[in-house]
């Protein structure tokens, strides 16, 4: 029998670990909760009624349909036992069983971390599934809903006020999309409240947004927003976020009922499965060969694994690197194969875009910087480019350009969730009218 | 101050009577549960992968943003008042206060109803709403996720086993879009089931399908479903529906894992609040202007609506009929402004139009019935051309051609509509991996 390749993960790093293996005489598996790959990067733009879903999503099955080696489970890892090679699985039907390995891929990513506050979740969600993104835009569109049938001025400033927490790209984007959502697309839909006057807040906590870039750049990036008439505040730290909005460590508080977290990241609790050390943010610190101390046989791929660079530098949690590391993990499972030696891990930084609103963008790439219309040019090709199939290419540039010319997001549905549950017979809400159904009340 | 009118329900029937308006001296408010309007006759879509929940929903306040005498309510009606012209809202953020109205149009639809058995509404989800629609996509391709890892050869036959209860139009769309999916678009996708040899069955309880089309266009869907694999059971009544599948009348159990409805209607119980009549469906037996009996100030339009015609026939519970009764309502309102006297509502019937998997459909206007290629073309231009936005009619062109020709339905995504909620602080599953989570288990 070929030896098993487990991958645990479909993301980014996932996906270029079974690619690697194609012609490879090993049977692989890929694990996954989600039916589908994520295309992370255009996250935010579901999140702010830009893109669909299904837009940004492709079943896993399908991106490799025609890799005979490869299998997909839909299934939930809950334990990893290193010692006798097998993994514990929660199936779809709730039954839980072992799958046994040849060598091990984690995969599994990371999560938003609330900085030892996780009481503030439920005020201020992040940003890492496509429930987390329609949670957002679901809290976006219903407060300007609210704004304009409240009586009170308070509550209407408070519903109409929008706190981003935290200056790295997703934030910088989601404030972008929202200040360009009050400013253009909202503005003629409402009656009694002015969309523009809407207030967006970014807040960081250091002395610089998008810490990636160039001094410059992020120079221009908050000019850009401005422009959105995004307020930054830099310098300030989030002392308490509650159902009132978030209170700043110079003890302003900020009425707002929409606060949105792109603030911290923490590993998947996956990692302490392995009972090797952990870096603060709770990665893998692997070797060279991405294998995890001491077992040869587990790499840690993605944004789970800590790589420190001979320079000293670390490799960011970005889908390039991820992919980078899946595929050179595919290799080094190649060579033992073959017998060969292992090699080192290197991480080629080809640059880092990040854009704002519809039209302005910052990319640097070593000595290269740009800002402004060419940059978001850049943007939009390279993403557009990267997704993963020809079709939601086109069907995202239909959207993309529908929206630059006519200013209008395309998905502006309010989406009740609760509503698609099916819960146990005759639940009787279900029996409602066409009229609609389930207003999801903030927490 | 303008007389004030009110709409509840942002349907077919409900737009039409605010378009019908916009040029009067009113002011319209609408009031729905959902923020968009949905295009139903493509819901079969959704659940079935075609297409994604924005493809046919936009809205409402996108739709009549233009109409500067129109107002949007995003709220629940609880309660109609007719005595003193109000209507008693739940708003979103919980709070109940009454409406004044000076005319009302009721136009909130209708659901399914299970005759009388609300307990298998858990085992058989019916299609009326997005959540609906993505509740039966998540349980049909979560039933071949599930057969390609169970271990006996009973289960993943009932996995693999599809049965539609009703034989109208959405029970044919489905099933037929069902045996597509399974024949085709899954089919290079599993390694251990062979998607092609999965089984469909289509049961109805009367002796055809199709009850409004001529016997020989009946006789030629049935061909047309047969050719796609899928079992046409007639009069066939179902007793019992329960987890492990259905019994049919003849005391056959049909082992399925999955059960959809596509029988019954239930108007909306917002019929009982008017104090008058209903049908047997609950529907209101209107005046022929489609006021209500002793209430001309109040109308009832399109599914909620029993319309009996001249010639002894009911108006049927289609989205043209809904658009013409919302159109005759409004005019009934300019005509009472004006001091004119009212009409009498008829229905033209333009025909009707039934498509059965990707390249077949019937046709039938008076005198005319097509069925095949050509019946399936002028359903496919009909539906396009149907659609609200230009920006929809563009996506919905794409995906369809995509499918067309590449066999691949385009929304194969899964949803875990639980993880969507925003639940209390500190839920903790939240706090997740990129990998995945939440496996909604089946009832």
């Amino acid at each position: 029998m070929a030896p098993h390749v487990l991958v645990i993960g479909g993301g980014f790093a996932g996906l270029e670990v079974a690619k690697g293996l194609r012609r490879s005489e090993v049977d692989v598996t890929i694990v996954d909760r989600e039916n589908h790959h994520l295309f992370q990067p255009l996250l935010y733009q579901v999140a702010t009624a830009g893109l669909a879903p299904s837009d940004i999503a492709e079943p896993i099955r399908a991106i490799l349909s025609r890799q005979h080696n490869l299998e997909v489970r839909l299934a939930e890892v809950k334990a990893i036992d290193p010692k006798h090679r097998r993994v514990r699985v929660q199936c779809m039907d709730g039954d839980e069983e072992w799958m046994q390995y040849d060598k091990l891929v984690v995969a599994a990513g990371a999560s938003h971390s609330y900085f030892g506050h996780p009481e503030w979740e439920g005020f201020a969600p992040g940003l890492k599934t496509l429930g987390d993104a329609l949670e957002m835009r679901r809290r976006v569109l219903s407060a300007f809903e609210r704004a304009e049938w409240t009586e009170s001025e308070t509550e209407r400033r408070a519903l109409t006020t929008f706190v981003i927490v935290g200056g790295g790209p997703t934030g910088v984007e989601l404030a972008g999309a929202i200040a360009e959502i009050a400013l253009r697309t909202l503005r003629k839909d409402f009656r009694k409240i002015d969309t523009t006057r809407a207030r967006v807040v970014l807040v960081e906590a250091t002395d610089k947004i998008l810490a990636a870039f160039h001094p410059h750049l992020q120079k221009q990036a908050i000019d850009q927003l401005e422009d959105l008439n995004v307020q930054v505040r830099l310098n300030t730290p989030v002392t308490k976020i509650d159902e009132d909005g978030v209170v700043l460590a110079d003890g302003e508080r900020i009425a707002a009922r929409t606060v949105l977290w792109a603030a911290g990241v923490a590993a998947s609790p996956l990692a302490r499965q392995l009972g090797v050390p952990l870096d603060r943010t709770g990665r893998v610190m692997v070797e060279r060969d991405l294998s995890v101390p001491g077992n040869p046989d587990v790499f840690v791929v993605g944004d789970l694994a800590a790589v420190t660079e001979p320079d000293g530098k670390l490799v960011p949690g970005v889908a390039p690197a991820a992919q980078q590391m899946g595929r050179f993990a595919a290799k080094q499972i190649r060579a033992d194969l073959a017998g060969k030696t292992r090699n080192e891990f290197r991480y080629v930084d080809k640059g880092s875009l990040a854009t704002i609103g519809r039209t302005k963008a910052v990319f640097e790439s070593g000595p290269i910087r740009m800002s402004g219309f060419l940059a978001w040019l850049l943007w939009v090709v390279v993403h557009i480019w990267s997704l993963i199939s020809l079709r939601n290419r086109l069907l995202v540039m239909v959207r993309w350009a529908w929206a630059w010319f006519g200013y209008q997001q395309s998905v502006r549905l309010i989406w009740h969730p609760s509503r698609a549950i099916a819960g146990p017979p005759a639940s009787g809400t279900q029996a409602a009218t066409r009229q609609g159904a389930g207003l999801a009340a903030r927490p």
